[in-house]
This record gives structure tokens, C-alpha cells and sequence, in this order.
């Protein structure tokens, strides 16, 4: 039995805590991991949350869940300016890795984590949950198997509206310090369905913007906002296909959606992550009298669905995403095959999103290398 | 904290050890259960699951679950025709009991049953859990403040096709002994939208059919189907409201549709099971020429889907609604309010049932009671 | 060319008028028209209407637009009081017939025009314009060639909302003189689809209900509703095929909704007419990962969509309908094959919503004949 | 009554001809305008046009039609190239003009219309029909009243498959003599609407491809193909906001996509041409647990869906926006109001795509001045 540490218990945190804890009745094969140790700010938290997590030990000092013994991989939820830190000290103390993305706010860090993962015998890997779900798996197996022909066009949208209020106080995703905006904070996740669909990206150009310039500060006063809520990419990947990204923290109606438009020479597929238990396929081997979208409701068909409910369309959750994540890192830490993105894959990403920003602040195309 | 027996392992006995290992993480409040004793046919396969689910300890014989001192509450997942003993030990033995719907194959067990639970101070409740997902909530919020005034038309359907093969062999749910067909697989859970939303059925006229009259046997030989497919119901509610209820276990393209229309005199609620984590609403207050059904994304003002995720749109999945079941019926044995189908008012349901099957019988109208 | 009279300018005569102007330029081997007469309640009127469509001659008195001899067919827009009366003087004139749906408000006037028509040897149709999209159409070419298999279930909604308010004053629809209320209003739309697609209803049971038990008068007193604005109907055609008919004119939110399910034992198809230039088919021929409702756009493989638009997905309009259904008519004048209602087929309808009537008058099944 | 002359028979000249002979009597107050002269390549064509479509006069010299003294309007349907010269020529004999899109495939050629009609004081318009529909004019309306705040963001898609298949034949539209692709045949829609709703373009960067670098020709050799079905555009509005658009016409299942995003401060519009009866409205008026898209129905409330059909919800089809822009040409005849794209405007228009053009050849952002 796998020895957990789980480091930060706030909503990724107790996201990991409900995968753990269902992982073993979800996929009996995986094996029932043992919560170990819970690593919190403060040991009173720390206890709190153990008790809840089911986790067998608390500490207020995340260096001693690194250090125990019983541990075996590390759960990484705290905010990201400590990931690199925490996360190569893990690896360091023998300890596997899964970190929620993105690595850190700075690129040197991130390359740092990188090297320290290819230096270590261990698995490290990145949360990115969206690429687990079986509509994103099926896209991959349907596009493997040439069902839409060659593939030419991709356009990918992610929207929140979290940002959107112009009456919205002043806060720290406002400040230059917490990163770029909408690129870092969503930029990351279609980048990773491209990773694991496409491949690399070559070259950019991005615009961005700032919906509303400056915002109340809690002391009544107005201050410039310093990110950008909406960036619009032009993209090239490295097989020459021309792509599109598009993200906005500041979209009105739109709480989690990532679409996805795949053109290809026989088909295209649609996809939606506000309604990601579908799938719209369109192929041109139906008759032409009868092209149309299909709308594909996921099920046992669509691996791993089944394994959650035996009937189809009845819907995985979000954190449903985050169990199969948790699965696949304990294939992977058991040597077998496994679906997840390594530092040195998250790595290319964080590059791509600098490249991005580099592109916008030169108002020219860029190279990601 | 409460000590969990759990009887069955199938499909919802799954469904039921997720929700008792995860319901923890995910409800702090609801404080962690403790998972004792898993009982099955026999003692390998119960000691297999009990490993993989997490359970202390193992028994081939359901009574040993029932008579562990450790055990406070048996999830009775065992198929339908054993629910009655089993539930009825289980109360005598002082524990409590929550029984995956229907309560009985016959209306005599379910009464029996239903006494067992009037005469018991335990907890006994039935797995309805569709009414437990933060839209149906938030629909009853909805009629209870008269966002769309006062309802006086409802129509539900529900619609899967795991019985639309006519080449699929004849197995046991064609034969009369498994009940009516579609009515008493489906019916029950719109029953139980209404009996939360709206109260109690009146009369009921019903149309059934078979679209298959016959079906090849394992031998090869072509037997006669027993059980009905379709039904069609009309209905009035006892406050005189017209209804009206559908359901087919032989609908192409339907996985998982429970489709509800509700109309108001000042508005009307759409909602679909395939879609669980949106909600349409229509309500004339909004300005005639912008009148239109707004498609609601679940999010944390829907409760209680906050405590998985706390933004909006990201989705539950089936399991997730076994989960806030699971959290409702820890509620109830603390003695706090929950929202729940008990024995009293699932006896209800089924007699609901058996009028629907009568009406038809008889070609005429039935009364419920 | 065929000389044209109109009886009637309000919204259905408008309706005749545009697909007279019209049919000409969009299906070239129709033959233009000429406008020649049009007839209304005041020779002002008559004259004004007349300019505005560009008709030859005006008049006060009907009787004179069927008199004219360069008068071939007659479109009888009139209330429907006016019908027979209407259309057996224009059949017995000598003219073709266009008569506006439904026939008449009582059955002894509708047989009294199927005779008249069976009398003649003109052309006698009614508007049911929902027949002639080019969705319908294509539904009736797939159940032809077995696209879903056999059919074995059905069901049919239509709904509207200009009932819906329960302030909206009492006016003569609430009067029992006017009918049954949404069952003559709407079912004989659905039930010409059924009559086109399926054949006859040999049975129904139906139950019928007033939202609002009575209304506020122009004079301000209350006065008790004779109309029923719901209705929902159990049937069987006359293959035995079980299906199911609902209306509802006081159902916020739907405007045009007339929604099809249409199972077969290989795959099923729906439609709905506010979204009518789209068509949803599932089959089970598509490999099982990827089956799903595709929503088929309308376009050029669909007859007569081309004539309008050579590409597809730029939709049609309600009018549309009406240029369709015209050139069907010219087409029967002109003795070649049409898909039309006449009075025959219309009156079986009418013999449908009649029984439907009696059956909830007498809280029975009842047989259409 | 305006006399018309039409210059063109093909699908865009049938379109008008419709619009012709429908316009009065969908709008009664327009005036029935007389069909006076139409002129095609040959005069045998012609004059079988003339008898389908209704117009008194026929010639095989488009110059006949122009010089009728009967003629006060002539609608220009003639190949792109052919615009410019009887454009002005038709101007320049003291005609009316009413063009199809786009004005013509150079931009010197554009200019020299655009000229003419400055030098004239005739009515100069382009066919620009997609900024007809009652939901774009229902969009205008809601952006000018501030419903979703001050408008940040717009995203614009409009995709066809009508390249999509790689097998199908070199024709002139992959000469480079056509155009650059993609940009013209459908960036002018796009920005058709973005003049009307939001203003003009500063400044652009855009990236073309071609998803099938050759093709086979008729004789059976392959050849390469000189035109682009692919095109993303990064844009900067004169008022600063950001906007994207992105054009495709090799995109397999869209048929007549023009797909709108509008994002506010207090609220977004979604819009859909394959769906134009609808409009997508979502604002933060609404109470925070109930917000969500509405899906808004076209009815009588939006201008001038009414004349049409008095009932909500039954639909406008494509022809029937040509029919609204005629009724609009014959009011600016008039010397009253109307939403019509000129000369000028519609000079903006191209200037915007060329620069877009620029900007890819130059690979770098381009101004549109």
C-alpha cells in the first residue's frame, strides 16, 4: 500500500483527499493507498483537516511529511510560489511527486523542478485533471485512428467569469507579481490538451487585454490593475498546423468552459468542458443526407467511465477527473503506462505561456524555443 | 463516529462504498464513517471487496453484518427480492437501514417493510438519490418562493435503451416475476422527483407496450417477452394537478434522460438527468422582448455543490449525488433535518406503481389509494 | 397561368398572399400565377390588401372572388365559421380549394365539405403547412427506408404560451362556442403529421384541464373559462403502435414547440418545429463509441430546401412553408403528384380531436370511429 | 412604384427576385414595386428568367437595363468582377444600385465605386443581408441601452465545409486570381457586423493556411492551390477593444456558421446564424442563483420579425433577411431612415481585409489606415 503525504488542504487539497480516499473503490486494481500524513500552515489546521481527510498523522511543518518515513508520494496543493521548493525537496527525500499546475510563477523555477525531476529516479507529475476525463481520451483515440482524417485546424477557447465584475475589489491576481493573468491561470490547460492531443507548440503571437483598468482597493481608492483578464493567441505547432487559443477570466456566463473545435480532411470534433461527459463528432463517412454532428453522451464505452457507473450518460464530476488522475500516478509510480504530464512535459508548457507574453510585450510573432 | 456495514458489492454496493469513503473529505461536518463489514455471497468474494472498498472486516453470511456490534448502519445493495428480510433484520437488530430503491418486487413486502420502520426508532431510507442533486434542489427553492407562480402542468419522462436490441437475448427482466417492465424500473424515480417537489398521485390512467413481442433464448428458441417496455401514464396529483408521466427502457439514444417540464402561470422549469448540472428556467418577469429559458450552471448558490467545487460549472457526476444521499442520511442519524425518501413514503411510491399497472389491466382509471 | 382569389388579408391571408407573390420565382417550374381577385369584409379593405398584394380586383363580398371567371383557385382564409359554407360554394363554382386548417368548428360542417370535395372533381387541400418542411420530409424518406427500423412508439407535443397569462383578459377562445380549446387549436397539427408519417389513430383516452378556472372580462367582473388549455392524450394507431399526444397553449416559454420523439427498434429520430431546420437521428448502425443524436442541418439532399438556398444551414422560414405547400397545390392542379391534406384526410383529423373530446367527457378510452 | 431592374439571374439574383416580388406584401407601407427589366448573359436565359420571376422585359446586355427609363433601381447580382464596372454605370445613369458583396475583387476597382456613388446622389448599397436579422437588430438595440454593460471583448467565427473535402476538384476559387480565400468570401460578414454594431477596425495580424496544399484538376493532375480556406485574425477596434475573428471554409459540419460572442461589464450576447431565430443573452440583473444564458426566441418584439408572422417563435428564413434589406433600400429611396451598409461603408469593409492580408504577407500587425 502506497503511503500518502498531503501537502495544503484548501480546494485542491481536499480535491486530492476525496481522490485518495475513493481511488481504492473506484479501481480495485489500483490498490488502497494509506493516508499518511497531512502537512497544513499550522498544526491546529493540520489536525483539523487530517481528521476529516481520514489522514493518520498532522504536522504544521510541510518538511515533515517530506521527511516520514511511511511516506511515499506526495500530494503538492500548496500555493504555487512554493512548489519548486516543496516539490524538490520531495524529490530529493525519495518521495514521488504530484503537483498541482502550474509549476511556479517564475521560469527558472520551474526548470529548476524540471532538472531536479530528470535528476530523481521518482514520479513527478502535474495536476492537469482535464486531460483524464474519457471525452478528452476518446478525442485522442478517435483522432489516433484517423476518423476525422488528417487533422488542419484547432481552435481552443477557455472562459471564466470569476474576473468579470468591474466592482470586483482590487486583489493579488490584479498585481504584475502574480503572473500575467488569464494566460497562467487558464492559458496552462489547453495547452496541456494540446500536449497530449498535438504535440508542441512552435511559434505565437498573442494580444492581451484589460477589461476594466483599475479597481477599488479595500481602502476606497483606485488602483491600476496590472493583468490582463483576456489574451488571444495565434498559434503555429510544430508539425506547421495553424491553431487558435483564446482565454478570458473576465467572460460573463461562462464558469468552465474549454472548447475545443478540431478541424480535420473527414470530420471535425467539438468539445465542451462546461458539458464534458459529451462529445460531438461530425465524419463525412455518414451519407451526406445524414451529416451531422453527433452528439455522443459518454459511457462505458469511453474509458475509464465504466469503472465509475455501468450505464451510460448517467455523468462523471469534476473530481471524478481527479480520481482517474490519481489512478493513473499510481500505474505510473507501479511502473505501468500511464496518461499524465511529467515537469519536463509541464516544462514546455510554462515555456509556451512566456513565449506568449514575450510575443505581446514585442507586438511580433515569437518562438517557444 | 458511525460504524458502516454494507451488504452487495455489485454496481450501487460500489456506488455506496464510494460514497462512504469519500463523504468525509467532502462533508467535514458530516464526520468520517468508519467502514466495518462488508458482507457478500460468499466469504472470498466479501473479503476481495472488502479490501479493495476499505471495510475492516468480511462475511460470505449477510446476518453477521447485521449482528456486528461495531456496525451502526447497513447499506442494503443486495438485489431487490432480499431487501425486505434483510431491511426488516436489520431494524430489529437495532440498526439503521438505507435500502437502494425499490423497496420490494411485491406491494405485501414493501408494506412489511414499511411497518418495520413505523415500529423501529432506527433510521430506514431508500436510495432515491436523483432528488439529491443541487438542481432539483434548487427547483424545489424555486416553487417553494413561486418563481414561476402557481405550477399547474407537470410532465416527466424517463428514457434509456438498454432494452432497444430486439436481437438482445430474453433474460430475467422479460419475465412477469421481475415485475411490470419499465414501470417499476424507471417510474420510481420520477415518483420520487414528485413525491419531493410536489406531493402525492391521485389517479392514473396508463398505456404499456412491448415493442418486441418475443425474444431468442440462450437456446435458441424464441420466447414470448413478459414485461412492458413502454408506459404511458396520465395522471392527477391529489391537489387536482394535471400530469403526466413517460417511460422507456427501449429508447435509442436515450442513456440516462429524465426529462422534467414544469409550468407556472408565471414561468416554467426544464430540467434533463443527462444534463444534471444545468437547469432551464423561464419566468415572465424579465422583460418581454428578453423572456427566454436561461440555462443555469450549477455552482456553489446551488447546494450543496459548493463543497466539491467551489466554482461554478465545473460539474457533479452520478456518484457525487450518492455522496450528498450518504451526507443527508448522516444527517438524519444525528438527528438534524434531511432531505430523504423514508420507508413511509417510498411504501407510497410503489402503491403508486401498482396503480399505474392496475389502471392498465383494467383499461380505466385507478385511483392510487 | 392559374388565376388566384383570395378570401381573407389578416395573418393567414398575408401568409397566401406571400406565397402567391413568391412561388413563382422560387420554384421556376411551378408556373407564376395570377393574382386575380381578393375578397374581404369591406370593399375598402379589399381594395387597400389588394394593392398592397398586388391582386388584379378587389371586393367586399366573397361571393364575387368565386364568381370570377378568371378565378381557378381560391384561398380561403376566412375565420373558420365561414369555411363550409365558403368552400362548398367555390367547390361547386368550379374552383380549386385552399382552405385554411381546421375545416370547421363542428364535424357535421367538416363532412359536409370532405362530401362536397368527394363531389368535385377540383382540388380541395388544407393549410397544413408543418407537413411541408423539408425535415418532415426527410423523416418520412428515413422511415421508408427503414433508417430506425420499425417503429413502435411515439410522442408528440405541442406548446405555446399566448394562454399562459393569468391576467390576460377573458375573450371568445374562453368560450365554449369556440371549441375544446388547445385540442383544436394545436392537436390536428400534430395529428396531420401522424396522418402523413404514420397513418391513423384507432383509440385515444384524454385528459383535459384549465390552468386558470376563470378570467377577468373587459367589463372587470370574472367570468368562468369554457376552454381547456391542456390536454394530453394516450393513444393507439391504427397498426397498434402506442403513442402520445400533448398540448398546451398556457405553457410559458414555448412558442412554436411541436416536439417529435420517434423510437424504432434500430435507432430513433427527434424533431422540433422551433428549431425546425434541424432534424436529430440516431442510429444504431454507427460503431457503438460513437453513436449519438446527430443534429442534421437542413440543406440541399433535403427536398425542396435547394430551391430557396443552394447552401445548406441558411435556413428556412415559417412562410417558407407556406411557398412549399403552394407549389404542392400547383402541382395537383396541374394533375401531377403532391404532398397535401385535402378535405378527405383533414376530416379524419378533425373525427380524431372529436373523439379525443368524448373520451375525456366520458373519462374512457373511446374509438376513433 | 420603383421600377426594378435586375442584372444577374443566378442564386443571388434569384434571392433578389424573390425579395422583389414578396417585399410588398410582407411590408405593406414599402410600396409593391414594379419587375420591370432583367438582363442576362444571353437573352434567351433572360428571358426565361424574366417569365419565372415576373419581370416585364428581358435583354442578353446588361446595358439595356440599365438605360430603361422604367427602371429606377437595379439590383447588381453579375459576377464580383463585374461590379464595378455597371455600378457605375448604372449610377452614372442616374440608377439606384443595390450590389451583392463584395464590391469588387480589387481594391482600386472598390474605390472607384465607392467614388461614383459619393459623386452621385443616388442610393449606392451592398448586400450585406446577415445585419437584417431581427436578432442582430435586437443585439444593436441591447448594446445601445448598455443591457450588458460597456463591451470589452467580441469574438466572431464564421466557418463553411464547402472546401472541406480534400478529393474534391481544382476549381477558380483556388486561383489566386479569386482572392485570398477564406478572407473574402466570408471575413466581409463578419465585418459587416462589426461595422454596424461596433465601428471599424484599426489595426489587424492574421494568419492564413491552406489545409490541402493541391488538388486535382480535371485533366487529373494535381496543382497546387494559391488560395487560403483558413484565416485568424487578432484585431484592434478604433476604440481600442480587442476582437478576434476567424473564418473557415474547409471546416467540416458548419453549413453557415457566423458564431458571436459579446462580452460586457454586465453581462454577453451569444449569436449563431445557423440558429438566427435565436439570441443568447446573459446579464448580472438577474438574481446571482438563477443567472445563466437565455435562450431568447425571435418574435414580435423584434423589429421587424412581426410583419412576417404575428406568432413568436416560428421562425425567418434566409430569404426572407433579403426581403427585410429590400424593404430597407426601398425606405432610403424613399428618403426615410434605414440600416443599410453603402458604398462607402462597405469600402471600409474591404480596405479592413486587404490590410488583414497585408498583415500575413508581412507577418506582423498592419494598420487598416
Amino acid at each position: 500500500m502506497v503511503g500518502v503525504g498531503l501537502i495544503g488542504s484548501g480546494f485542491m487539497g481536499k480535491c486530492h483527499a476525496i481522490a485518495w480516499s475513493a481511488v481504492g473503490a473506484v479501481f480495485p486494481e489500483a490498490g488502497r493507498p494509506r493516508l499518511v500524513h497531512l502537512g497544513e500552515v499550522d498544526a491546529h489546521l493540520a489536525r483539523r483537516r487530517a481528521e476529516e481527510f481520514g489522514f493518520a498523522r498532522a504536522s504544521g511543518d510541510w518538511r515533515a511529511v517530506i521527511a516520514d518515513p511511511e511516506v511515499d508520494v506526495v500530494s503538492l496543493t500548496a500555493p504555487n510560489q512554493f512548489h519548486a521548493e516543496m516539490a524538490i525537496a520531495a524529490l530529493r527525500a525519495g518521495k514521488h511527486v504530484w503537483c498541482e499546475k502550474p509549476m511556479a510563477p517564475g521560469f527558472v523555477d520551474a526548470e529548476a523542478m524540471a532538472r531536479a525531476a530528470e535528476a530523481s529516479d521518482r514520479v513527478a507529475v502535474l495536476g492537469y485533471n482535464y486531460i483524464q476525463s474519457p471525452a478528452v481520451r476518446h478525442i485522442g483515440a478517435l483522432l489516433e485512428e484517423g476518423a476525422i482524417g488528417e487533422v488542419n485546424h484547432l481552435r481552443i477557447e477557455m472562459d471564466e467569469d470569476f474576473m468579470a465584475d468591474p466592482d470586483a475589489p482590487f486583489f493579488w491576481k490584479h498585481e504584475a507579481a502574480s503572473g500575467y493573468g488569464a494566460l497562467d491561470d487558464f492559458a496552462v490547460h489547453p495547452l496541456s490538451l494540446i500536449s497530449v492531443l498535438f504535440g508542441r507548440v512552435a511559434r505565437v503571437i498573442c494580444d492581451m487585454a484589460m477589461p476594466y483598468a483599475d479597481r477599488r482597493t479595500h481602502d476606497g481608492i483606485r488602483r491600476a490593475v496590472e493583468t490582463y483578464d483576456v489574451a488571444s493567441v495565434l498559434m503555429r505547432l510544430e508539425n506547421g498546423m495553424p491553431a487558435t487559443l483564446q482565454v478570458n477570466r473576465a467572460a460573463w456566463g461562462r464558469k468552465g468552459r474549454i472548447a475545443v473545435q478540431i478541424f480535420g480532411s473527414r470530420g471535425s470534433i467539438l468539445f465542451d468542458q462546461e458539458r464534458f461527459n459529451e462529445l460531438r463528432l461530425y465524419v463525412t463517412s455518414d451519407r451526406p443526407a445524414e451529416q451531422g454532428y453527433r452528439t455522443i453522451l459518454i459511457g462505458p464505452q469511453h474509458q475509464p467511465y465504466g469503472v465509475f457507473v455501468p450505464a451510460p450518460g448517467h455523468g462523471l464530476g469534476f473530481n471524478d477527473l481527479k480520481i482517474i488522475e490519481c489512478r493513473e500516478l499510481l500505474s505510473r509510480i507501479a511502473g505501468r503506462p500511464a496518461r499524465l504530464i511529467g515537469f519536463a512535459e509541464g516544462l514546455e508548457i510554462e515555456r509556451t505561456v512566456h513565449a506568449m507574453a514575450r510575443s505581446f510585450r514585442e507586438g511580433r510573432w515569437a518562438k517557444v524555443r
